[in-house]
């Protein structure tokens, strides 16, 4: 891809509205873009992992930051797959993450990708959880609003959020949950 | 899944985007829904059936028609996943398609739907350019407003109609290619 | 009209919120389009009929769907004027939707389009009862986000549905009954 | 109607899209809405006026821009329908707008709504020609993006505000005439 | 400023959605902008006076109608600073949107402007109780769509009309507040 | 503010349009929200650091991407002020961020957030390119679409890039400005 493709493509993440909304009856004109979405998540990590450090836990938020920003831009060329299809889907998507990454210019950061999707260190967690409740965030907001097709949403990554703090390292985890603990106190009415 | 999930899920129709316009730069609020998008088939493929038959074609109209309104329906719970994606998937793409028509209540469509997917009579030949002259005008629409992003397009689809003719039986092919003629003088200025 | 106008036209349908939510307090943002809804007209047909067959009535899907789809092409031209406003209107207005089919290049199909206005026919039948759920089904979404001005539609189009089963074949009746109450089941919460 | 009614419906004038743009392609999202418009010509109704009376007119402001604000009231219960469908419908159009002047509650307008109709008065032509020039200005921004459609629109309403100078009362004709020529200055490139 | 440039600027209005609605988690698509929220103004200040002289009440119906055009003009070129900004900024924000308003070719209505501001007569007080109206039905609106942050807009622009009255001249307030008692019931469900 | 009212202003950017598109002439609808523009910032400023590291430059990535994710967190609370706007209101603007920035929960960046304001590091320049840079793409894509209007930004933005690259340290200087080249050579058709 030219210089100009992969600007042009970068860009097009304004407009994709994240297709777990769509299809469960959001309107488009209301319904989250992945650009959006992806910046939620990086100020969440970047708020988890300032309260980890609080406890004295050892968090690179550079790494976290950059994990938080690359992890959704494959969907640049991609487009978002709702999420039961990726499952079914296997493989092959991860493959195809991995080449669009390239495609986009980000090739040296396809290890950093890899290790947010295995959750393999504690910044992928963090990142993992921050992506998550931005996710439940959104999801109380269109509960709010009426949108009742996303209330799996809501308690599907209610739930994950609550099981991610036992990976954590033992020392983060008080910090981190009474943070936490915080955020899901933020219910639909 | 029970009947109040399949409407809510055929409504959703209406709001998901067609996702090679957004990877390419049309804004969400510009992009063609699926739901408008399977009706213009829909009304191109009666038109042309219709001419098809002027000179004596055999089509069968009720067959068309519901070719092109089920085309698109799986959309209702995979999303629209851009073509060089589906490309890359393979037949697990198909399977899935089917099971959601299947979720969807039109289990017995689903011969149909196969016979367009390999345009296997002069219906789905029909159908197919149809489909692929609702999106040749839309690309001419986007990029009148300068959205030069989407000009593959405009040119793949408008390759793609003319190749389809010849498939055609020989007796349709004249009439048909004058309606369609008139359509592809239809350009971006 | 030249093939050029007349196809800019048909897409104008994509652009045309209907009326009748937008003057009961819907946003344009939100309200659907006279594409949308005349796909989904077209979706629920199909399904009517396709019960309608299975209990052994002889129902014409294709001439079903064409009425479906052409039934509010002539607002491509006309726009999409409120009911109560048309009912005042008289004739003059039946007249203005005939010319504008033609204009469109649908002459052709005029017979059948007054047949549907005047409800003559079983598929006609069938097709006011599509017409008349797809709005319900819509009005029944808005009342979830709490647009509560449009409660006098969702109202009288399912009286509307109800009132059309008696007029059906005998034979028809009671699977198109049994479907549509499955239909009718789907309410605001 | 009751109050509340009445203010329901005046809020949906927010909603409501011109007609004109839609039929010609301007995607709703893009569309101005009647209450948007009605501001313009009321802003541009005082501007007129103002440089009216610095040559010595006799312009009462107060009643320029009450007919400014009502002009399109009554599109909050018959929404927006086309010009050249009003002007086949005749008479009987003027009959429900006034009667939807009155359900809204501003019945003691009727005689100023007839006389803008008409253009009886210095101040109708001044509002007549406001409206014309609100539309000229959103038709050329329309046609910098590319919406080709409405180019008549922009001819038909440029003459349309040349047309109605002559017919000002002689001693304002200079004065009108200066501050609209810059106003056509405006021109889509 | 050039006349083009003005225009340019006075068509923006359109585009502006008032920031209040944003901070509080309208989405921009729902949030109304300034254009029409003036149009609102402008009308409900065309009733209130109007009932202000049904019982003697001595108004300038066209001063009272300038000033709701013109009160947010400034924003075409300011934007929309939210409240409590703006109360922080203090003088300033009062003589940047004075050189706005000459910027825009309305330099004639300053001491009109400013008289709104403070409040300064009777008309003035008029505008205001519009204004206050105005964004309270609004957020009412709001409020019904399940956005709750908006709920302390309502509240206080409901505290501030009822405030108004008694500042109005002794014979014109039975019959205003006989007129705004019907809009405050106007309530959220 | 409570964690809930922290998380709905954090919300709330997803909604706030950019003040400069608009009284330019970009439509609501089509305008980018802080919440995407700040994502592209971060993501630019991921690249633009990853090239300056290339060559032996010391940044601190985790540093700059801080500086991209909070520049314009304080836009929850405060909306967007026009730049021309906030240059003549002074230090006040300054000082009302910094309390927005507590408000939200950010305090302890506060230093971080005077960085890049002051440009007083090599993170904070490669922040602003980053900003700049972000914001003349976007200008481009706008200019594309027949919005004129902002061709100012476009020029200035540019210029500012242009401008930053001597004041960073000599080492990196070659490096940056050959990326930044090949973004530049994006241009309005």
């Amino acid at each position: 891809m030219t210089s100009k493709d992969e600007l042009d493509r970068l860009l097009a993440l304004y407009n994709i509205p994240r297709a777990g909304w769509l299809i469960r009856g959001v309107p488009a004109a209301l319904a989250e873009d992945v650009a959006s979405h992806s910046y939620l998540v990086a100020v969440l990590a970047l708020r988890i992992a300032h309260e980890a450090r609080g406890c004295g836990g050892n968090v690179d938020e550079g790494k976290a930051l950059t994990m938080a920003l690359i992890h959704d831009l494959p969907e640049a060329l991609t487009g978002d797959i709702p999420r039961p299809v990726k499952e079914r889907l296997g493989d092959v998507v991860g493959r195809l993450e991995e080449e669009a990454l390239g495609k986009l210019g980000f090739t040296h950061f396809k290890d950093l990708y890899a290790e947010v999707e295995s959750a393999a260190s504690v910044e992928a967690l963090l990142v993992k959880m921050a992506d998550d409740l931005a996710t439940y965030l959104r999801a109380v907001y269109y509960l709010n609003s009426g949108f009742e097709g996303v209330r799996d949403i809501a308690e599907n990554t209610r739930s994950s959020v609550v099981s991610l703090i036992p990976r954590l390292p033992g020392g983060l985890r008080e910090c981190v949950q009474r943070y936490v603990s915080t955020l899901l106190e933020y219910k639909a009415r």
